[in-house]
C-alpha cells in the first residue's frame, strides 16, 4: 500500500456532502494555451521550430502534479518492529492525448492515435534506463466512474521502483508453464484462442484482440502482439506501431458505439526492467470496461463474478469491430 | 472468476442509457408483507407461535435469488485444452437486518445488532457442516456505490466450494509468520497495534478495532477478537457476541456520523472449513469505506494509493467512537 502524502488530504474532506468540482474548458490544465497551468512538459510533438511550453503540439507529457510516487527520496526505510515503511520512489506522467478537449481516442484520426503510442513508447523508453525503476506502467482511465479526475483525455505513466504484485503473478504463472511447456503462456494463450475463435474480436498482421477466457468483467478485452516480446519497450515503430494503434482505436470505438460511451481502464502490462524473463513474458494490453462494482463478494475472496460469457461480449464487440474496419479510419 | 448465468444479462443491457430502478418500500421484497416476493425463509427469529414466511421477525434470511453459485450442479468439469471450467457450487443468502427499510445497523437498538450477529453465526454454523464447502464468507455492502443494489438493509453470505484467492493469501501468511516466530501473526498484530496506540479506534474486552497499518483506502478499518480463533463459527455467544456487536454498531455510527454515510463494504475472514489452521489464522472483518475508486493503478498493479495516513483515519474515528461509547445505546 502506498500512502500519497503529496496528495494528502484531511479526513473529513472525505464526507459525502464535499464534491469535487470537475474542470471545464475554461480551466483545463490540459488545453492548447493553458500549459502554464502544468509543471514544464517532459515531452511534446511540436511542427519544427515550436516554443516549448507554447501552445502548437499534438501530444505534450508532463509530470503529474498529484505524484504518488517521487524521484527525489534516497529510498529510506524505517522500521518500528513489524511496521516496516519506505519511500515511494518513482515518476508520475500524464500523457494528454491530443489538443482536442472533447476527443477521446476513438474520434481522433489515426495518425493521431499514433502519435499517442508513440508517446508511450518515447517515455516508457526514457524511464527503462533509470537504474532506481523496476517497472513502467502506461495507463488510461476515461470516465468519472473509472476514477479519471479530468476530463481533457489523457494517459498516465508510473514509473515504480517495486514489481508490483498483480505483475508478479502474471511472471510466475509464465515461468510455471514455462518450465513445464518450454513455451510462452501468451503466446500459447493466442494460438488457443485463434484456434478457438469464439472469444477473438479483431486481428491485424502484428496484434490479437480477444475477451481472455476467463474475464474478470463484461467485455473485458485484451490486445496482445503476435510477435513474442516480454518489453513494451521493444514495439517495432515502423510495422507495429500502426497496427497497435489501429488495434486499440477500433476496440476503443466499438465499446463507445456499443454500450453508449461506458467508463472503463486500460492498462500495459510489459515486463520487469531488470528481470530476464525474455522468454517467459509477454506484453499486452488489459481493457476493463466499468460496468459492475466490485463489492463486499469481490474485495473479500479477490474473485470476480462475471455476468455475460466473454463469449457473448466478445461477439458483441467483433460485430461492431468488424463494421468499423471497413470504414476509413 | 466466475460466470453467473442465474444473473446473465444481454450484453447490449450495459449500454450506458439504461438505468436500473431502485426498489421503493412499495416494492421491497425485504420489507414486512412482502415474504412471498422471496424464496421462503431459510431462518427467521419470530416470537413463539409466528408463522413461518410471515411477518412479525426481527431478522429473516432467504435464498439470495439472483446466485452466483448454487448446490444443484454435481460439479463437472470441462476441458477444452487449456480451457478449464467447472460448476460453480455454492450457496447464496441474503440476511435482512430488521424489517425498518431505513434503518441501518448504527440506527438500529442494540439488541437487534446482536440478533444479526447470531444470525451470522447461525447460517456460518449450518454451512460449515456441508461437506460441499470450503469456505463462508458474510459480507454487507452499504449504498449504491459499493454494490448494494436494494435499499433495504441487508448482509449477504456466500458458501463456496473453492478457497478464495485473497484467502488464500492471508493463510500463507499466517503460516509463513508461525514457521518462523511460533506465533499467531494477527495476535502478535494486535499486540503491537495496542502497543502502538496510533492506529487503534476502539478496543472492549474481547475485540479491538483498528486501522491497519498498510490500509487500503482512507478509514479501512479492521474488527478482531483478542481471543486467538480462526474461525468466525467459533464467536462465544454468551461473552464474544455482545462485544463484537458493540464494537461493529460503535464503528459504523461513527463512520456515518463522522463522513455523512459514505458507502462502504465489510467482510469476515474466517478460516478455510476444511484446512487445519488453528495455530496460523484468527478470523476478523474488515471494513472499505468506498471513498476513492479503483483505477487503472490499482487493477494494473494490485496496489492501492492511499490518501490519508491510517494515524488520520483512526484518530478521526476514535474521537467519534469515544464520544458514542459514552451514549446509551
Amino acid at each position: 500500500m502506498a500512502v500519497a502524502t503529496e496528495r494528502a488530504r484531511r479526513p473529513d474532506s472525505f464526507s459525502q456532502a464535499v464534491k469535487e468540482a470537475v474542470a471545464t474548458r475554461d480551466v483545463c490544465p490540459f488545453c492548447p494555451g493553458h500549459e502554464a497551468m502544468t509543471p514544464p512538459e517532459v515531452l511534446a510533438y511540436r511542427a519544427p521550430g515550436g516554443t516549448p511550453n507554447g501552445e502548437g503540439w499534438s501530444v505534450r507529457v508532463v509530470p503529474n502534479l498529484y505524484a504518488a510516487f517521487r524521484l527525489e527520496p534516497d529510498g529510506q526505510e524505517q522500521r518500528d518492529g513489524r511496521f516496516w515503511q519506505r519511500d515511494a520512489i518513482g515518476a508520475c506522467e500524464v500523457l494528454i492525448s491530443s489538443p482536442d478537449h472533447l476527443a477521446p481516442t476513438p474520434l481522433l484520426p489515426r495518425h493521431q492515435v499514433e502519435e499517442i503510442v508513440q508517446s508511450y513508447v518515447d517515455r516508457y523508453r526514457h524511464h527503462a534506463q533509470d537504474p532506481k525503476q523496476e517497472h513502467v506502467l502506461i495507463l488510461y482511465n476515461h470516465g468519472r466512474p473509472a476514477g479519471a479526475s479530468l476530463e481533457h483525455p489523457h494517459s498516465q505513466l508510473y514509473a515504480i521502483s517495486l514489481v508490483p504484485p498483480t505483475l508478479a503473478d502474471e511472471l510466475q504463472g509464465g515461468r510455471r508453464f514455462h518450465d513445464e511447456q518450454r513455451a510462452c503462456v501468451f503466446c500459447r494463450t493466442l494460438d488457443d484462442e485463434r484456434k478457438a475463435g469464439t472469444r477473438i474480436v479483431f486481428e491485424n498482421d502484428a496484434f490479437v484482440v480477444f475477451g481472455p477466457f476467463a474475464a474478470r468483467t463484461p467485455f473485458e478485452t485484451w490486445i496482445m502482439p503476435r510477435r513474442h516480446t516480454a518489453s513494451f519497450g521493444d514495439l517495432d515503430l515502423a510495422s507495429e506501431k500502426p497496427a497497435f494503434a489501429e488495434a486499440l482505436q477500433l476496440t476503443l470505438k466499438a465499446l463507445r458505439d456499443g454500450l453508449n460511451d461506458p467508463p472503463f481502464n486500460y492498462f500495459i502490462h510489459s515486463a520487469p526492467l531488470k528481470a530476464d524473463v525474455n522468454d517467459t513474458y509477454h506484453w499486452h494490453l488489459e481493457l476493463i470496461p466499468k460496468l459492475s462494482t466490485a463489492a463486499g463478494f469481490e474485495l473479500g475472496t479477490g474473485m470476480w463474478i462475471n455476468v455475460v460469457k466473454p463469449e457473448d461480449s466478445a461477439a458483441f464487440l467483433r460485430e461492431r469491430v468488424q463494421k468499423l474496419a471497413g470504414q476509413p479510419a
